[in-house]
């Protein structure tokens, strides 16, 4: 079966972030993605305070370079700010061409 | 730790099709799956008509044999007719000949 | 857009295993994990006994050699007692340093 490489980025984020990370990834180029619901725990910063509250993981299936728009877009707006997990796979993508 | 080089197939689609997709990856060879709820948003073909919809994940850790003949069957049977997203990934599985 | 290259291991299990598998994973090397909710069904060794339970799914993006310490201590301590299912893939991170 044919299968297209492409990217697959996964951002875990507090939930009341959704709507403003969702309109970041369409305006970087993602052509649409799948939330589920997430619980998280880690250390945010040096303090090490730790938390575990109730996370959104947004996944979006995109090309390589959509994938490093979202990156750096999220690198400028949040990393500074909140505690948010971004992480990028390579993924084969039946009917890849509907994403890129 | 040994690991084996198997994949995992991930089907995201309306949960109405939650029995046949199941019946249909069984049917392919998995051994089993794991099933998580999803929220979604994507264009479905050319008429881009949007939609947020009660989704299903399913994924599968099988043999590419397998993974291959899943694929085949998703193109066939539902491609045409629903919004299905179907990708790929190579994992590492630890006891990997219970998948295969 | 910089990304490290880390492990991000997924483990499968029942859901009464949560706070044990969450320290084994912590004790590992861990910073920090994601949890989704999650059911399956799967074959449990020889027999061939079905089951669809309510499972959870933890994430932790680590190190390789955290990775494989966690693979060992599940390999140890649950397999041959528990239904779990565990696979590592490799993850380019961002913010990578906040993992390891």
């Amino acid at each position: 079966m044919q299968t297209v490489d492409l990217r697959c980025v996964t951002i875990i984020a507090e939930a009341v972030l959704e709507r403003r990370l969702i309109d970041d990834v369409r305006e970087c180029g993602a052509k649409g993605y799948t939330i589920t619901a997430a619980r998280g725990e880690g250390s945010r910063g040096r303090r090490t305070s730790d938390w575990e509250v109730q996370n959104i993981e947004i996944r979006t299936i995109v090309s390589p370079a959509v994938a490093d728009a979202i990156l750096e877009r999220l690198a400028t707006n949040y990393f500074h700010h909140f505690a948010i997990i971004a992480y990028v796979q390579t993924v084969g993508v039946v009917r890849g061409e509907k994403y890129i």
